[in-house]
């Protein structure tokens, strides 16, 4: 195994048992809404925006031990929009990471509150204990999340892929839906993974460009996969791009240029590194992988 | 007009106009979901939560241009909640505050991302300004605020709620579930507005008692009223806790000894506020509204 592929591991494998503390134990009542968030959570996924919440953390020399907290914050955010997501008002997807969806294995009611949930729980922890060398930065985290996960954020890129299904967009519009709709949370990841360091403004904003990429790499790739990959790599149902008539980078640009593109962003994400003081070694390990992942 | 009435519709009327200017407006993009956000949570509603949050204010010697933003973080987890609940998958209403619901007027997905987006920006203006003496206290005025809206609070109520239709629940039982479901936020509210004051730990466990009370009274008055009243008169469906075979105070306790038990709840709400060294005049005659109202 790689040095990398190592602290990955690593990385997951606490994230995981951070999240179970965190989650309540499914015999806590409501019991059956306890064991649907923690079915929702646990047990699987990439941990992309964790692994990118650790490494932005090592830049600036942030404790590993608030950097989970953080990290675990942003993780429960996008572990709820999928419940979303998946639900039959929005994509209606039978299958997340290999199983059964939310709604599926429990109930769309269910599936409905395990989302809200999550959200509160996400807040709750990053406002439970100390996490930044001040108080107020740490407000700053609250807002720096909650705007990300919102209307003009993750929630409003939502709503702007469901209402361009069937229609055409261009580039621009395709990259500004993308940009709200995947980015903004891996974005907070970056920046809340910084912030439980000392990050000066330069820094911030280099390594805020460096997300801006990646969140854009992240899903050229991912609409690539899903043209190319098959459902049993994916773990979750593979072709639903061009099933929905939904606009992606290989629609609109083809499968060679999308993945041109994904390497030139990844470029631009190295050069963003380049101006820091610090060493950048695993964000730079994660901009390849984000890039050359086939799941 | 009576000056308690004329302080309830200055207060509505600010939380309007302060909840008008966080609501993104409706012509920045995702222009539809900007729009259904601001229906869901304009132009109606009697603003308890605020107009507890308001008054508890009073009682810490609170500035007003504080309050008014933790009041209106809690008035957007009470909205999104409601445009939650109203949905198919959930109590599948089509009314609300005499409109037709979120997912009627526009679709269920726009009412689940709305609900969604509406909690982010909770969370967005509790951590956006300074709103406590100190950035410690504010934060742990985010934490309340999550653990009132999350799974073992306010969503945690719903799934207990779901999951008592058509069982035969004891008066402990219900009790629970509403202590959770409307108990939690209207115990934030109070908490919150205090905090942004000076709030000395036993003023906090007074007002925390009160809280408790008025949120019990205020369900039970709710299902003596949804048991009595007309559609026309609540702004929702009425005699729909019946028609569902939901438990309520009135199913267990019948509607003159539920009336009876909202009686004993203001009186030890009152009792509580005794305790305070500072007068508490709005918190008391907040908790008579609460019992006496009509709609």
């Amino acid at each position: 195994m790689t040095d990398f592929a190592a602290w990955m591991q690593d990385c997951q494998a606490r994230m995981e048992s951070v999240l179970a503390d965190w989650l309540p134990p499914a015999r806590i009542a409501p019991e059956r809404l306890h064991e649907a968030m923690r079915y929702a959570v646990l047990g699987g996924g990439k941990r992309v925006r964790p692994l990118l919440a650790f490494a932005a953390g090592e830049v600036t020399a942030a404790d590993v031990g608030r950097v989970q907290h953080a990290a675990a914050a942003v993780e429960l955010i996008h572990a709820y929009s999928l419940v979303h997501d998946d639900m039959p008002a929005m994509d209606d997807d039978a299958l997340r990471r290999g199983k059964p969806t939310v709604h599926v294995e429990f109930d769309e009611a269910t599936a409905l509150l395990v989302g809200d949930a999550l959200q509160s729980l996400a807040f709750d922890i990053l406002a439970s204990q100390p996490l930044a060398d001040d108080a107020a930065t740490q407000l700053k985290m609250v807002q720096v999340l909650a705007q990300a996960a919102g209307s003009r954020g993750m929630a409003g890129g939502q709503a702007i892929d469901l209402a361009s299904v069937g229609k055409p967009l261009d580039l621009a519009e395709l990259e500004f839906m993308h940009i709200h709709k995947t980015g903004a949370l891996i974005r907070a990841a970056v920046l809340l993974g910084a912030h439980c360091g000392t990050a000066s403004e330069a820094a911030t904003a280099a390594l805020d460009h460096y997300a801006k990429c990646i969140g854009l790499a992240f899903q050229v790739v991912d609409d690539v996969l899903d043209a190319e990959a098959s459902t049993a790599t994916l773990g979750k149902t593979a072709g639903k791009d061009a099933a929905n008539n939904k606009p992606t980078y290989v629609s609109l640009l083809g499968a060679a240029r999308a993945r041109e593109l994904a390497q030139e962003l990844r470029a631009d994400a190295h050069a963003a590194l380049d101006s820091l003081e610090a060493p950048a070694a695993r964000l730079r390990q994660l901009a390849d992988f984000v890039v050359e992942r086939t799941f």
